[in-house]
C-alpha cells in the first residue's frame, strides 16, 4: 500500500472537465448571522445540492467515466449503505454502466430503494457474519466486475477535489456576495469533514495547489476519529466501532491514498462533539434554511464554536451532503422552533 | 377604497434601488427531477433565503425606508403573528426605527421571541374579544405611530415585486443553468402564492411590465381562497375562517390596492389542495434540500401536479419563505424518508 501522494492538481482539473455539465456546480451560500457567530467571512459550498444529494457523485462519476469500453461493459461493484451507493448508481445510469452494490441487510429500506431507483442491483449481506470487503471482492471476482471503492482511489479523490476547486473559483469571482458589490476574496482557510478521507484529500490537494498559503483543516466527530488518530499518530489507525449521528463519517480507517494525501497536504485535524454537531446542524436548518445531513454539518462545527482561532479570516467550508431523514433530524434537534434566517 | 392600480413598474425599480445591499439577492434554484416531474423548465426564486426568512423583508424595508424623519422618529406599528412581524422588526433595527407589533395572545412563543429578538415591542391582544385592526389602530392613534400594513400598501407591494424582477433578470442571465452552458432564457409564465395579495400584486406588475407576454398565475390553498373569490367574482370577497397548513396565506380578504393590481395584471387564479401542498413541500425538502414553509410550496404546487398545461415552458415560481417549524413539518410529511436529490 503506497503512502506517497498519488493524486495531484492536474488530476482534479481533469476531473473538473469530465464533470462539467454532469455534476451540479453547487451554490456557495453565506449568512450575515453566521459571520457574526464565527467572527469570520464564511463561504459554504453546498454539496447537499449535488446530484444524488452529496459530493459523492463527483468521485463516482469521475472514476466510472474513466473506465475503458471493456470495463464499462463488465459493470462495477461497490459497497456502501449510504451516499456512495446512490452516487455510483446514478453515475452508472448516466454512463450506461451496470452497478452492483453490496449493502448490509439492516440498511434502511429507503436507502436501498433509492439506490435501486437509479437502476442498480443491491446484493445484501449479513454484517454479523460477513465482512463487506469480502462480499464485495467475491462479487468482483465472481462476476468479473470493476471495483469503485468509496474513497481510497485516485480518481475518486480527484473527483471529490472539484468541489473545493469550484468553491475557490466562485469566492474569488464574488460568490456569496450578499451585499451586491461584486468583490471577490481569496480564501484563507478551508474546512472539510473526514470519513475515509476522500473529500478531505481532494479538498487539500486542490486548496494547496491553488492557494498554498491557505490553511486546510479536517474535521471528525469525536466518536469516529480515525483520521485524527492517523494524522497525529503518523500511521493508519483503526476505529472498530465508530459512534456518531454523522453516519456518513463512520469509517474504520483511512486508506493508503487518503492517508498519504492528508499527511502531505492537511495542516490540522480536529474533532467535534455530538452537541457541537447538533448546534451547527440546527443553525443550518433553522436559520440558513438548508436541509443538511448530520455529516454535512461537521466541517462547519469547529468554526461555529470558534475553536480554531480563525476570526477575521475568509473561510471556505464543504457542506458535504443533504440526504437527511427529516423525521430523525427533527427529533434530534429537539424542541421544534420557528426561526429566522437573517 | 381605490380599485385602480396604484403601483407601477417604476415603483418596483425604485424599490430595487433601495433594497440593493440590504435585501439578499436570493438564489434561483433548479432541478432536473423537478423539470421531469413538471414537464417545464422551472426556476425557483428562493425567498426562504431572504433576510428574516421570507420575501416580507422586501416590502417592509421599502416602506419604512421611505418614511420622513418625523415618521421615523415616531416609530411604526403593524399587526402580524408571522413573517411580516419579523420582517418589520428587522427593517426597524436596520433603519433605526422603533417597531411595535400587535400579536394575538396565542401566537407561538417562538414567533414572539423572534420578533422581540430583532428589537421590536410586542403588544398582545385576545383574538377572542379584540379585532386586530382595532388594536393596531388604537396603538397607532394613541402612540402617534405610522402603520406599516402587511400587504395593502403601495410601497409594500412595490418592495415585494423586486423578487420577480430579480428572478426575470437572473434567468435571462443564465441563472439555474445546471448544465453550465451559460445560456439564459425568458420566462413564459410566473407563479406566486396569494395571501393578502402583496407578493402576487408586485410579481404581476413586474412581470407584465418586463415580459408582457408571460402568463401570471396566483395560487391559493383551497381552504383560504379569498383571492380566487375576488378574481372570479369581480369584487373583494371575505373568507371568515381560512383553513390550511399554509399559515402564511390565511388571509380574510384582499385589500383595495392588491385587488386592483391582481384584477389588472394577473391572468389566472387557481387553488391547490392540502395534499398537493404537502407533496410539493416534501419534494422541496427531501429532493431539493430546501427548508421551505408550507406557504412557500403553494406557488409550485399546481405546476408540480401538472394542473396548468404549461408543459414545455420556462416558468418562474416564487418560493415565498422558509420559517418552518421543523418538527411540525416532519410530522406533516409523515413517514420519514431518506431521499435523493438528483
Amino acid at each position: 500500500m503506497s503512502t506517497e501522494p498519488t493524486v495531484d492538481f492536474s488530476h482534479i482539473e481533469s476531473a473538473a472537465e469530465r464533470l462539467a455539465g454532469e455534476a451540479n456546480r453547487t451554490p456557495v451560500m453565506t449568512s450575515r448571522t453566521l459571520d457574526q457567530i464565527t467572527g469570520c467571512r464564511v463561504f459554504l459550498k453546498c454539496e447537499n445540492f449535488q446530484r444524488a444529494g452529496a459530493f459523492k457523485f463527483r468521485g463516482a462519476y469521475n472514476a466510472m467515466s474513466r473506465l475503458n469500453a471493456d470495463e464499462k461493459a463488465a459493470g462495477v461493484v461497490t459497497h456502501s449503505s449510504g451516499n456512495h451507493a446512490q452516487a455510483t448508481a446514478l453515475a452508472g445510469r448516466l454512463l450506461d454502466v451496470r452497478v452492483t452494490v453490496a449493502m448490509p441487510l439492516d440498511a434502511p429500506a429507503v436507502k436501498r430503494k433509492a439506490t435501486e431507483g437509479y437502476g442498480a442491483e443491491v446484493v445484501t449481506y449479513d454484517p454479523a457474519t460477513e465482512v463487506r470487503e469480502e462480499v464485495t471482492e467475491a462479487l468482483r471476482a465472481g462476476r468479473g466486475l470493476v471495483l469503485i471503492p468509496p474513497f481510497d482511489h485516485p480518481h475518486v479523490i480527484a473527483g471529490q477535489g472539484t468541489a473545493a476547486l469550484e468553491l475557490m473559483d466562485a469566492v474569488r469571482d464574488g460568490a456569496g456576495d450578499a451585499a451586491g458589490d461584486g468583490r471577490g476574496v481569496e480564501l484563507e482557510a478551508m474546512l472539510a469533514p473526514c470519513g475515509g478521507g476522500g473529500l478531505l484529500s481532494g479538498t487539500a490537494i486542490a486548496c494547496k495547489s491553488r492557494l498554498p498559503g491557505a490553511r486546510v483543516i479536517g474535521v471528525e466527530p469525536e466518536g469516529s476519529d480515525c483520521g485524527n488518530r492517523a494524522f497525529h499518530g503518523g500511521a493508519i489507525a483503526r476505529v472498530s466501532h465508530p459512534q456518531t449521528m454523522a453516519d456518513g463519517l463512520k469509517s474504520h480507517a483511512l486508506g493508503g491514498h487518503t492517508f498519504a494525501a492528508i499527511r502531505e497536504h492537511v495542516d490540522q485535524m480536529v474533532t467535534v462533539s455530538e452537541d457541537e454537531i447538533r448546534d451547527t446542524l440546527r443553525f443550518l436548518w433553522e436559520r440558513m434554511k438548508l436541509v443538511v445531513e448530520p455529516s454535512g454539518a461537521v466541517g462547519l462545527a469547529p468554526l461555529f464554536h470558534r475553536k480554531l482561532g480563525l476570526e477575521g479570516r475568509a473561510v471556505g467550508v464543504i457542506i458535504s451532503g443533504g440526504n437527511a431523514d427529516v423525521g430523525a433530524v427533527a427529533e434530534w434537534l429537539g424542541e421544534a422552533a420557528v426561526s429566522l434566517g437573517e
